[in-house]
């Protein structure tokens, strides 16, 4: 076990590697060219097995309010601009971490898929707007179900022919909500706001992230036990 | 959706009805009888199906690390004497929340099963102090998979023959993350300790019941998935 958000900065710095899979003008409001397989508000995505209703409920188990929404949305300007460089410290993350990385890589060789993973980041970018958006209607649960197919066996590899194993398992899924969450804090900081509104943001992000994490496992879970 | 805090505030206040029905000193250090169910340690337990090696890469997925040890046994002397205190704030929120309390309820009635509360509340203190005490080992991990079995349909009712529903569906065991770790903050601030230190033991808290509600997940999730 190792200090944490140090450890975490220092992968950025040891990861010219995988960053430089992806081009560094790639984030959504930088490229005019269609992002392969996002399909947020996409009407042909499966309606969601959750519906609004459970998806209130879970809300207020989750202390989730319009204050988080508020938050969430005082954030989308903050990061829109740093998107990039949040991903360079996510992906520099994930690629110094073995069990991590293997997600990302053929099994059978071992070797980082430097397509799939500059595809999924193109993707990761607009995610960190749309979550940022926080609109909550069926649109958005349809997504997040299609988001949990692409991790569980259902669906993974499939979007990007990756190379990578046939499924990210479920405790590594939603334990991510932590370094997501964690290392988005000095982005959030950033933008000029009081150290209050900074913490309204990053609490914020903590609820919807995990919110989220919860929605994509559901492929995962037994029969009825959602 | 509701602004949160206050609403958990307001729910304890509203809520004396449950928390009433646990006496005012059944935390572990001032009962000396044995708890009922509670088998930290217990050499009888099943050991958990997740061994010490994916506990540690799980650790590392969470950022946990030894610097939020030191900040979870930090919290443990914090918190000893506020544990009733918390128990009222949690017991607020899960009481005056209907789609929760309904875990502790009759089906068949609706009614709240107050012995199941009070049985359950006396383990809930010293799950507070365990988590503070923040040790790894197999008989902690074995002790959070029997928990989780606990939570299950497997075992759910079991230990206190209790009237409740067959299933903590999996979403929102999940989801009382937040608010178990939300409303502990204000008494992580009444430790003498400076703001930095309560930001720490808050974030190590919420690592750790995350930590710990994915490990709970363990029997709701399809073979293989974890």
């Amino acid at each position: 076990m190792k200090n944490s958000l140090a450890y975490s900065l220092l992968a950025t710095a040891a990861l010219g590697l995988l960053a430089s899979t992806a081009t560094s003008h790639d984030t959504p409001e930088q490229d005019d060219s269609p992002m392969h397989g996002y399909a947020y508000g996409n009407p042909a995505l499966e309606a969601s097995p959750v519906s609004l209703e459970q998806l209130r409920e879970l809300q207020t188990s989750l202390l989730f309010g319009e204050d988080d929404v508020a938050a969430l949305r005082m954030s989308l300007e903050v990061l829109r601009p740093q998107v990039d460089d949040i991903l360079d410290v996510w992906y520099g993350f994930v690629g110094s971490t073995p069990h991590l990385l293997a997600y990302f890589s053929d099994p059978a060789t071992g070797e980082p898929d430097g397509d799939y993973l500059a595809a999924v980041r193109k993707r990761f970018g607009a995610w960190v707007l749309d979550t940022a958006k926080a609109e909550y209607d069926e649109a958005w649960l349809a997504w997040q179900h299609e988001i949990g197919l692409r991790h569980h066996t259902t669906k993974k590899n499939l979007t990007d022919g990756g190379r990578g194993p046939s499924i990210v398992h479920f405790s590594h899924m939603v334990a991510l909500t932590i370094p997501v969450t964690t290392t988005l804090k000095p982005f959030l900081e950033k933008g000029g706001h009081t150290p209050e509104e900074v913490e309204r943001m990053h609490q914020a992000w903590i609820k919807s992230v995990l919110l989220q994490t919860i929605l994509w496992s559901h492929p995962y879970i037994k029969d009825g036990e959602f």
